[in-house]
């Protein structure tokens, strides 16, 4: 295939050590395009900017490299990498790596893998990779091998339309990586709850803070493949629609 | 059943009249408590705050009500609810009633639906309402049968935990809504573009615009049901997997 546009980005930001990484990883395969926020924004899950206008500053440019920098959200990056930094649509979306884990029910609110689903819900093949390290010194390298090799394969055979990859690795040396498992998102809650504060007005303020809880550690799960080793792989879709739900209520609701 | 606790939230802002609607039609069927944005939050998805402090003000308190006006998200306001102004789980969590339709993948950038998503990972019975209108005078008069009859199905039949309601209303007179439908969410994308400005300093800024494209119009849908002026009823769930990938990339991956 002839050289392939990539367009990365990430929800740390511009600066984060796993785009960083990641950027680094992308130039061997051909053009990239950077759009990524200018701040933190972790937990921002798919918000987009619709009540204030966004800027696009070009940071850097090079032979096959472009980077951006915008106050948007991940999702905003995605938006304004296709229509305005490209005005065409990659070959390829990539988002991270990111500084902690998006895997389980985690990916809900994970402005890294929200880029994803808003790449493949524009018909852009997506891929987000997470490195199960939340410190900013994580080790990206490790992952190299795997995250080329899900490049190369993704190039080589585009998800099909409405199919996204979550890519979840292992915080260990490369020697410990066991190798990659195709699984299904794992189930859980957070079981949260408020540290709660007095400023020195006298008024409340609260802290979220809070532990996960697994109620579904199988063998099939991302969580199980992440915490034995194993780089898990989770294709994802945005029909968010319980099918199985629907004959069920078609019953119940027959009186309305 | 004893007098129900209802969790009331939106993602429009304390004051929207979707929202006071809401709460007169829930305060019929029991104990109301409200914790709703001070500010609106459309398009605000699921992001949560966990870079900054949450306040949460006490508006109003009367016998089997009180209401909060928080400066988080409408996630936030869900987790707030059950772990500040309830500490214990409501019977029911009703969001909305949002100015504008949530059908389609318009769901994925809800701050409604996504309050409704949250009820539903920490395993409340917990419904969205839209009406397809706008406007701030817009007409939830009409919609008050079909929520009340909803609600309480619903607090007779709690729904099955990892299950939630995306109820989106049309926006025509109450003696032309034609009935209930039960079905999918509707497949789409937004075709967009950016206005291209420039400031009074001579830097350019962007406006998001775009218009709905419909991919999948057909009769099992929420849009269907939604334009031939049916309530669309659509159960909805947080495993974003894409089961139907699994085999097939478990095949392509192999040699990884």
């Amino acid at each position: 295939m002839s050289k392939p546009t990539i367009l990365v980005t990430n929800d740390d930001g511009i600066y984060a050590p796993g785009l960083r990484a990641l950027i680094d990883m992308m130039r061997e395969f051909g053009r990239v395009i950077v759009v990524a926020p200018n701040k933190p924004h972790s937990g921002k899950s798919h918000a987009i900017t619709i009540d204030s206008p966004l800027r696009l500053f070009k940071q850097r440019e090079e032979e096959d490299y472009v980077e951006y920098a915008t106050n948007g959200t991940p999702v905003d990056c995605v938006k304004l990498g296709e229509k305005v930094a490209l005005d065409e649509k990659p070959d390829l979306l990539v988002s991270g790596i990111n500084h902690g884990s998006n895997a389980t029910v985690n990916v809900v609110y994970s402005g890294t893998m929200a880029a994803v689903i808003e790449g493949c819900m524009s018909r852009i093949s997506s891929i987000g990779f997470s490195l199960d390290d939340y410190s900013q010194d994580a080790d990206f390298e490790s992952s190299r091998k795997y995250i080329r090799d899900i490049v190369r394969n993704t190039l080589e055979n585009p998800l099909p339309e409405g199919n996204c990859l979550n890519v979840n690795i292992p915080a260990v040396p490369f020697n410990q990586i066991k190798g990659v498992r195709v699984c299904r998102q794992g189930l859980g809650y957070w079981d949260e709850r408020f540290d709660h504060r007095v400023d020195p007005r006298k008024r409340e303020y609260f802290w979220l803070t809070g532990e996960y809880v697994s109620i579904d550690g199988f063998e099939d799960t991302d969580e199980w493949a992440l915490k034995n080793n194993y780089v898990a792989v989770v294709p994802m879709q945005f029909d968010w629609t319980s099918h199985e739900m629907i004959d069920k209520l078609k019953a119940l609701n027959q009186d309305v």
